[in-house]
Formats: structure tokens, sequence, C-alpha cells
């Protein structure tokens, strides 16, 4: 199975960010957290972080011929970026919502994701574990529809 | 480690209600997959279910004095229940919000939660697995306390 | 034909409790005037009211056994009870809202029912008589369905 | 008895016009069982159909020296004709407001009725039925007036 | 083909009313340039204005019979007719909303239309040309549905 | 000076009508007044009284050729005819709007009028002398413009 | 018959300030034909003007021992000062309510007058005419009374 | 004089809930406060706490036999349920609405109560000290009652 | 123990104005009962009225030297004068929000009060009574820190 | 005559996203479409798509020295890149907004356009054929002013 | 040049009041810098400190006879005061509107100012500096004029 | 001190965009004006002008290494950039938001900024000065720290 993972803006500084918010860990310590998970359930992953929504769109749009599922932290993206809910519809893939802090105590702006409608789930507030569950979530439904 | 896991009103009909929502495995099913989860992994769960508001509120109270995490799908109280919001205040404990179904694209009213404030994190719209991963994510924060 | 008539909290008070809003009949002696014309079309009704929201729950998950339609009003929770709402949907019988007052003349918060998109049909500020039409309706569509 | 039936904009369509909403019945049909009920009450009918709301406003004046009661569905400027409920409060007579789809879990602006805190009572949803209930309805009331 | 065109209330003004928003073009003039390009295009058109709701709604019945295509300017009661909405809902035919300025850049209130949601599309201040280009696109897609 | 009273929809039944509210005066009595205070001061009325919008809105229009003033009391339109209000626009005459009820003291949809903004001035809640201020208003204007 | 005349903040400046929204006449040359108005029916006048909305407080708490009615144009106090409002019920004298300008037409914040509710007319957009439309109305109301 | 107090849910933690916005009093020491204020004073108190709504609702029935006063701290539900506020207005007794905290610095959502406009009268913020003060409003109010 | 209590604006005219809601007495008889019941606790009243928000601010600055808590009634002025919010916080004492009437079921306007969020707690619709509470908390307040 | 043709985010996808609602047309058959018509015009055009909100931007600029008419479709940053608004505005060239499906009858957030109100018109839910009509208006309005 | 320096209410507590927002200089030392950076640059300041909106609002009328600029900061009254909003219209002197807390990242209601959109500019948040600029900002601005 | 000053989007066309509401200096010259302002403080700065929303996050990450403050003008992503407003929360440093036009007196939209919250303070309306004034700051600031 082969899954693009995605980071919005800002997730490059994890770790010397806010770290009351979103904990100690750095972003390249995640990844490998991330690859080992994938790897024991015998998963692919992509990995990428962008600055710029029109590069995220580009990644989504590039993932329809190649994976099966995306996990996607769209940073603050998350809370305004039609565009980024409007390519994860065009490819149409199992997706899974991933944030690192709780965003419904947070500031009352952080509470509405528009990308939430288009995806399979959302996990907030569970840190970096939260993509590892992606992972297995993807990998299972994958199981199922190949069953 | 203890959990108690609640379920709020209507999820006992869970595998015939509206399984285009919900899917088609029953509350029992599920509950199974919970035990087993947490058996795994040398923790021990309550399961309980109620259709009413006190009673769940009764449920969170007594949990103070043995449980050392707790996963709830308040159902509809979800929505407007802050009796059941300050319940959870009140005890203090490890707590992730779980939602079947992605309440974030279905009814406007199901996009606000009053709990989610309160709880360490929330899974929705991953099917019965959110349940699993967060017995996964209780016992490993436990790990960690135990550390 | 089997007809569930529920009556939600405060409605045992009527006939003493704000008479220039709800009239001066009694609960009592409007369940005879229901019960009178149920039997007059060869329908059984089971009457009840509680103060409980979660009992109101457990009473319509029952009547999905052996209740061909509901007829509800749901009182103040008409207004918030989304767990109410998500009952009736579970069951899935047809069901008619009927309020004695017509809820669209007082409180604004009372113009909003929580119910209604989930139900048949409403009737509301016709008083008593909105339970006997009702009851009617009930049976009409019965015998269309029966054939 | 006498009672002046109104119904509103493109309800002449009844029966050609989304009959998964509004049933195949045509108007005149319904018409017809509106007679009838009303004579097996000894009730007289007048019934008109207007696509103008001043037409409308006008019927609702000449009612007020023949009518005892008012029938009204009506369409859409049940949703902003301010000028027909004030046309009704200025006659001031007993009067239902009846819609044949259950406007309630339809588009947004169709939840709200500004004829509504002015009429005695609002059946919707019931079908063609409600017409016939409202007729019901006034004739109860007015043989306790004429007690 | 046959199309009915519509111009709802202050249309008739055109060209003396306001010119620095609607152009200084008569609505005969206007009118001219709709026939000369239905008849490039072997179409007849029926062109109407009215200031009267009531009567906008009948023509709109009216054509259910002989047009295959509307275009509709409905003026002012673009913005809260519900009941001319309803009519095109009822007909259910092709049909293109025009506005000759540009509501969009006008007071708030006109920045929102009821009637969009139920036509094929909408064409806004374009000016007179608006009239013309619906021409073209109903007589395009007949051709198709006559395919 | 040539001046037009327009009287909006259910202003005929003044005198009869929730005489709490607008006084018990009819309208006969009302126009008599009016055109008693226009002759004082050589000015000509036309009193007009309609419950159509759409012949409001042709009332306005033939007015652009003959009145060098408009009276308006819209009635319920006031709250929501952005038709008549673009008829006050299209043809631009010193108009008065006047209301014989304080319409900010009752009901919140009456406190918003869609005419206000684009007439010179609102007279409200001072009875059918609102009538007689508003003629002394466009007279005196129409003398200094006379000069 | 004796009058109290109130004039808000900023009226001092009338004449130089922003002439085109307020006219060219000082407040002195209105004053001055607000008491010739008041003299030729046998009225008088006491004439008042504050910055404070203490001050216009105390003038109106004043007047409940010698005035028989209030003309008050509250300046910008006018969209907020419920203090000024609760005095005018408190002393509960005939009061009309005076705008120079169409308050209607300018910023949506000048549309809501927190006093309008307890006044029993208002006047708006007549110019200075205004006032003198308000001393006639209070002189014939206390002529009734004084029947 | 015989009083009915009652405790919503949640209260049954205090001492142990959140003590920086509660105190560290417990219930039961604040209960005895509550009965020896009363017994000062020669009134009886009947003291209450519940966790459902529904029971809350069945209390202030009973107390419509018996109690010529209610003391209520709704907890929670101060701030949505109108099941309760109905049963309030039904048995209309003088009550006074006691919060420990003051939720006016408090969450938004706990600045609404739906309880405050059927009471006497409300405090809050003032510790277990606004129980207290409550208990003498009633008392003496019984005096001039008695009086 | 030294005591500042504030009335606003209008309370002057307690016992003649609108008494169905502020009761019949004056404010000379409410602020009697004031200075007794401090005395009876050997604590110091200064009472101030004033109809101008500057001169209550000042009052509350000049409290800052000499008093130990403060009890306002700031009249109108409680739902809008942040500049009165932010003199009490500038000056920090305990401080008791009163309200003769219950402003909770009065207009909506009152329902917000803008002093709330930075007092130590609010008593509302106790009548004058609500002084005398205020007085016992804020001297039982001074006696735990004098301790 | 030289026009600039821009699409924005997921436009590329056309053809294989959503068919239902953007049609079964790619881009690169609409596109030849597009540069047919202008050709029959003696028009040339440069056709640009982006995911880049930057990018659209400096295309916009660009055009600035060359263009003498923009066509754009903004995609998703139509609803909120207030940014390429002002680009569009800083440039000041004849520009026709377009969206392929009628954006009024989708998701609400999709019902309002940052960029309709800096345009000279919008054509919306007229498939590939709005493109074209932009080119028609854009060739004659240049043709005017050449005139 | 002449500047007048407005200081709003509660701004004479500078330096004792909530230190953590507005710093710990005190409102003379305040003054003393901005008298010195006037004079440093051959300007005159008056500086003026007020509770009263009344007094503010005179202060800037007499401003109109001698200043040719005008800093402000209105304290509380920047979030309502309209008349002083109405003050600054009308002597139309350049204005610069000061905060010494940055305003926008506080209480939501300290986010909107009435004033900001009749003045030159704004600066907040840059403490007793922010005076400072205001004062080199209009000094600036009058030697262009005096050009 | 070295200090990052940032320009967004469209600022690029000063001196040629909108020149009643921007000024008619270019770019060039305020960067000029910026860097001697700098200069003479032994201030140095890095200015960047970018279109792309991810290229101005990625400015502000690299700033984290080497600035010690930052001015940053966003341009119209100031109300809407979350992503924007991350970057500077996580780069943490001193930061002044600058507009050449006084953004309060132009669109609704344009009044709310979702950065100020995170900023130290905010200059707008005063021209390209804004941008000198917030050097001037950062540079004393810095001192202050250094001292």
């Amino acid at each position: 199975m082969r899954i693009l993972v995605i980071h919005g803006p800002n997730l490059n500084l994890l770790g010397s960010r806010e770290t009351h918010i979103y904990g100690d860990m750095t972003l390249d310590e995640i990844n490998r957290l991330i690859v080992e998970r994938a790897a024991q359930q015998n998963a692919t992953v992509k990995i990428v972080q962008h600055s710029s929504e029109g590069e995220i769109i580009d990644e989504i749009h590039r993932a329809k011929n190649w994976a099966e599922g995306i996990v996607i932290n769209a940073g603050a993206y998350t809370h305004y970026s039609i565009a980024i809910r409007d390519a994860l519809c065009a490819v149409s893939l199992p997706t899974v919502e991933v944030h690192i802090s709780n965003t419904f105590n947070r500031e009352k702006f952080r509470h509405k994701s528009v990308i939430s409608p288009v995806v399979d789930g959302v996990i907030a507030g569970l840190g970096y574990r939260g993509y590892l569950y992606a992972i297995d979530y993807l990998v299972e439904l994958n199981k199922i529809k190949a069953g």
C-alpha cells in the first residue's frame, strides 16, 4: 500500500515552535516514526511538507496516480483553503485529517475545518500518534478493499 | 490500566440504525473488539451505554476513583450537554472523544461538540476503529506517566 | 394498528399550569379522548408521560418492536433534544409531532423544533385536538400501506 | 358555518409539480375532498387559488363579512408576505395554516413562516389531509362558540 | 425553438432610469436585439414585462406548455420572490437568469438571488448582451437535446 | 403643485382594524383631511390605495409624468418590497414615507424599512397627522425650488 | 403649553459642519424658527443643547415638573444611550424624536435608534422643519387632551 | 416557611472539583450552613442534588404542594434546560437562582441562563453565601405576604 | 470597613418611575436602609447617585484611596459603559453589581452587562434587598481578609 | 485584441473530476474551443492554469502591459482570495468572471465571490460556454472603445 | 504647529493600573515626553484628560479654532462613542488615534473602534511611543501642506 | 540591529495602483526611505516583496536565525492568512504590522486583521511613514533589551 503524508505550513518548525501546544518532537522525529509504522504494515509512505497552498494542491493531484490513501495535516490552511478541499475531492482517495494539538480547545477560528467534510475522518489532539493511527486506519481499510 | 468506555444515547441500536451512516456492526460486536484490544495491552475496560444524561454524569463521577482514562462517544449529547462536559472537567482524567461517523460532513448542528474543548483529543469518522485507537492512546499515555 | 403516544416533561401538570396558554383540560382528560378516538378506529394506543429525556428515548426504542406509529409532544425537549430526534430517526416509524399551544407565537426559542425535520408532520396550536388528528392521520396512512 | 379556503401561488400545479414533495393529487381532487368534508359537517367552503399577493389580501378582506373561519396555505408567500399576515390580523377570524409538505425538513428559508404567529395553529407535512383536519378544527371550534 | 423572455418590475423604465447603472438603451431597443438574435438562430421569443409578482408566476406557468427555455430578469423580485422561484421549479424548463448591472457590486441585499439556485446559470453585469448570450445558450442546449 | 398619496395593503381597513394600534379614523376620513390640507396650500392630491405590489409600482411610474412629490405609506410592503424601492428610485421625485403607528416599538421586523434609504424623510407614529406634515413639507420644498 | 426642545451633541456646530448632510442653517437660526412656531400656537419652548449624556438626562428629569411635551434630537446618543431612553420612560411625557438628516440612508449604525421605541413618533430627514412639525404635533395632541 | 433547595449536576463534587473556580467547601458543608441559616429564621429546607434533568423537574413538581419558595442552582442545566424553566413556570413559586461562581466572567455559553427570565432574581459569584442570601430573601418575602 | 455605594442614572426617580418594575420605595428610603445595615455591621458607606458616566468614573477612582469595597447599580450604563468597567478594573476593589429589577426578564439589551465580568458577583431582581446582601457580602469578605 | 484567460486551482483535472458537476470535457478541449472562438473574432488569447494564488496574482500583474481584457475562473480562490481581487483592481482591465458550474446551487460557501464586486460581470453555470460568451463580450466591448 | 492631545477615561491611572497591559509609566511622565517631542519639532501641544464623553466633545469643538491636528486616545469611549466620532468629523482636522496596548489581542469588544473610520490613521500597541509617532506624523503632514 | 521588512501581494504596484488610496510613491521609493531611516539608526534591513503566501511564510521562518525584528504589511493576506499568523507566532520576534491606507475606513472585510493579535502593534493609515515609525520602534525596543 502507498500512502501520501502531507504536512502543511509551519509544521517544519515543530519541536522549536510553541512546544506547550505542539510538543517538543521535531518533524524529522515524527516522520521517522511514521515511516517505521508504515513499514511494519508493509506500506510505503511519501512524506512532504509545504508552506505553499499551491504546492500542497499539486502534491494531492500527483497522488491520484500512485497513492491509495492520504494523511493530511494542512496546518493553518485547514481553516480556509477551499482549494485544498477541492483537490482532495477531485482525487477522491481515502483520507485522514490529523492535527497534533486539540484544535477545538484553542482559538475559535481553529474549531472550523473546511477540509473535514470531504475526508473519511479526523484525529485531533493525540499528538504525533494521530499520524500513526491514521496510517493504521488506511492500511486496514485497504486490506478490506483488497479483501 | 483501567479505562471507562461510555456509549451515549441510541448507540445501543447500532447495526440496525441508519447503517449507511454508522455501519452494520452491532454495539456488542464493537464492545467485544474493544475488550479484546484492551486485553492485548493489559488494560481493563468497563463499558457502559446510557440513554440518560444524568446516568452518564454519574458514571463519569464514579470513574474518578478507579479509572485512569475515559473513552466517550456521547452520541447526540455531544452537541449540547454542558453537564457532561462539566463532569469530565470535574474528574479530570485523560479522555478521548470518539465518533463512529464523520460528524463534520453531516448536519451543521453535529459540527459542534461542547465536549471537545475539555478532552485530550477527538477521533471521528473512522468507524468502530476509533474506539480502538482511543484505547491505544490512553494505554501509551499511561505508560509514559508510569514511565 | 398500534400507536405510541408520548407526552414530554411538564405535560403532567396540564390543566393547572398556565391555563391561558395550555387550556384547562388535564392530561388524564386528554388521554381519555385519545384512547376513545383510537378505539373508534380500531387502533390501540400506549400513552406515556416522562420528565426524563433518557426515558423518552427508551420508550421510542421499545416502540420499534410493536408500534406502527408515534405521536409525540416532546414538551420543552422539542427545542434541544437531538438525542430524541436521533431516537426517532433510529426507529424510523411514521410519526406526528403535536403541540397544544401555537409555539410559533410564543418565545423565540420555541419557534425552532429539532424534531420536526425527522417526523412526517407537525400539528401545533389546535389544543388537545392536535393529538386526535394525529391519530386519524396515522390510522389512515396505515390503511393505505395495508392497502 | 362558512369557511374560506385559500391556496397560494403554484398550488394550481399540484399533481404535476415535484410530486416527490407534494404528492400526485391535483388541486381539483383535493378541493373535492375539502368540499366533501365540509358538507359532512354542514359547513360551506369557498375555495380560491391566487398567484397574486394582492388578490389573496383582497380575499381575506372580503372574508371579514361572511366567513367564520379561514384555512390558508399561502405557498411561498408563507415565508415573507407580511402583507398577508397583516390582512389576517386585520380580519381577525379563526385561522388554520396548512402545508402539504413538511416545510421543516426542506430548505432553511421554508422553516420560517411569517404567518404562523397570527393564526390559531399550523398543520404541516400531513399531505392533503391537513386541509381536512383544519376544516374539522374550525367546525368544532365554531360549535363551542355557538355552544 | 420557443423561448420565454421575462422582464420584471421597473425594467420598463430602462433608458430613463439611473442610466449610470443600467445604460441608456430602452427596453424596446433591447427587445428588438433579442428578437433579432433569436431569429438568427431560428428561435422564436415571447417577451413580457410585468410589475406584478403574480403575473410573472402566471407567465411561467403558461410557458410550461409551449416554451423550451426561459430567460428571466426578475428585477427586484430576484432578491425575495420565493414564489417566482417555486414557479420556475414547478415548470422545470432550462432557464438562464440575467441581470443588466453587476448586482454583486451594488447594495448588499442585491448580492443574494433566491432564484439562482433553481436556474441553469446566471449572467450578470454584461449589460443587454447578457440576454443575447442567454438566448445563445438555450438554443445550443436545445440542439444537443434534439441532437 | 401635484402630489401622489399612496396607501399600501390593509390600510383600507383603517378604523376597524386593530384600533389600539392605528386609531379609529377610517381611511376615508383621513383622505378627506389630506385633500383639505392640500387645498389650503393650493396643492392637488391624487390618493390611491392598493393591495397589490405591482399596482403600487405602476402608480409610482405614472406619477413620473404629472406629480411633483409623493407621500407613501407602503404598509407591510415597507419591510420587504425592494421592487417599490426601485420604482421610487426610478422616478426620482421628492418623497416622504409615512407610518401611522410608531413602527419602531412594534415587532422587530417592522423596525426595518427598505424604502427609507431612498426617500427624503420619514414620519412615523404621529397618526394621520403624519400625512399632513408630509404634504406641508412637499409644498414648502416645491416653493423653494420654484423660488 | 410648555415644551422642552433638546439638541444633543455636535448640533451646536450646525451650519458649519458637513453641510451637505445637515444643511447650512445654524442652530441659532433653527431655534428662532422653533420659538416662532411655538409662539404662533401659544406654546412656550425651552431649548437646550448639551454635549453631555448626563446633562441631557438631568434636563429630561427637570421637564417632569413643568413641561407637557418633549422634542428631542439626541444626536449620536440616539444610537446607544439607553440612559436617555430610560430617562424618557421615567418622565413619561409626550415626545417626538427628530433628526435633521435621513438617518436611514447613512451609515448602518445610524439606522438603529434606542430611543424610538419609547417616544410617540419619529421625524427624520425633513431638515429643520422636522422640529416645527414636532411642535405642531405636541400642540395639537395637547389640545385634544385639554379637549 | 418551607423552602426547596436544588443543586444540579456536578455540584456533588464541590470541594474537590476545580477549586480555583468553586472554592474548597464541600456540598455537605454548604448544606449545613443553609440548614443553619434557615433554622435561624424558623424556616425548613429540603435540600436535594440530582444529575438528572428529569429528576430535577420531578422535584420542582413535588414542591408545588408543600414548598413556599425555591432556591435553585441548576448547574450546567442553567444554560439549556428549557424543561426545568418550564417546570419552574408551571409551579409558579417564588424562586431565587444561585451560582457559586461568577458565570459572567467564564466561558461565553455560561453567560446565558434560560432560567433567569422566570425566577424572581439571580445571585451569582458570591460563593456559598449566595444560597444564604437567597434563603434570607425568600423568608422576608414570605413575611410580607403573611404580613 | 468603608464601602462606596454608586447609583447610576435615573435611579434618583425611584418610587415615582415605572413602579411596576422598580417598586414604590424612593431612593432616599433605600439609602436609609443601606446606611442602617452597614451601621449594624460596623461599616461606613458613602452613597452617591450620578446621571453622568464621567462622574461615576471619577467616584470609582476616588474610592481607590479610601474604600475597601464597592456596591454598584450602574443603571442603563450597565449595558454599554466599557469606561465604567475599565474604571472598576483599574481600582480593583471587591465589588458587587446590584439591579433592583430582574434585568434578565426585560428587554433583550438589558440581559447583557459589560460590568459583570469584572465584579465579584451580581445580584439582580431581589429589589432593594440586593443592596443589603451586597453590603453583607463585602463585610464578611473583609472579615476573612482581616482574618 | 489580446485577452488573458486564467484557470485557477483544480481546473486542470476537469473531465476526470466530479463530472456530474463539471461535465466531462477536459481543460485542453475547453481551451481549444476558447482559442477557436477568439480566432474567429481576430482576438489572441493567452491561457494559463495555476494552483498557486501567488502565480495567479503575478499573471494578472503581467497582463497589465499587454492584455486588453481578462477572463478569470479563479476556482476555489473565488471565495476567499482578496489578494487576487486586489490584483484585478490594481491592473484595472475589463474582466469577466466565469464559473463552469452554477455555484449558487452548491455549498453555501460557494455563493459568495470576493472577486465579483471588482469585475465587469459574472457568468456561472453555463458550462464551458461561459468562457466563450466572456470572449464575445470582451471583444464587443473593445470594438466599442476602439469605435 | 498646534496640536491637541486628548486622553480619555481612566488614562489618568496609568502607571498604577494593570501595568502588565499598560506599562508602568504614569500619564505625567508620558505627557512630558509628548511635550518634549513636540518642542523638538517646533510644535505646541495642549494635553487634556477627561472622564466625561461630553467634555471630550467640547475639547474637540474648541480645537476647531486653534489646532492644526489632534492626537486622541479615547480610552474605552473608542469602542462606542459615536458622539466623539461625530465631533471629530465635525471639526475635520488631521487626527491620529493612539492606543498604548494592542487592542487587537485583548477582549473582542476592544477590536472595534468607532473612531478609526474618521481619523487619518491608527497606532496601537507601541506603548507611549505611539503618541510620539503621532506627533511626528502631524508635524510632517503640516510641513507638506505649508509646503 | 537586523530587521526584516515584508511587503505582501500587490504592493509591487504601488504608485500606479489606485493612487487615491495608496498615494503615488513607488515601492522602490518607499524602500529607499526605509533603508535610509534604518541606516540613520545603525540598523540593517532586508526588504522583500512576495505575491505568494508560502514565500512570505518561508521568509518569516528564515528570519528566525538572523533578524531581531519584523515589519510586515501582508497586503490582502492580512485579512485571512492564518498561516502567516502562525509563522509569526512560531518565530516569535518583535513585529510591527503596517498598512499604508487606513484599512478601517475601507471595505468591511479590511477591518479585520488575523495578524494583529500576534504582533506587538499596528500602524495604519499614515502612508509610507508607517514603515519608518515601525523601524524607529523596533530599534528603540532593541536598545532597551540590549540596555
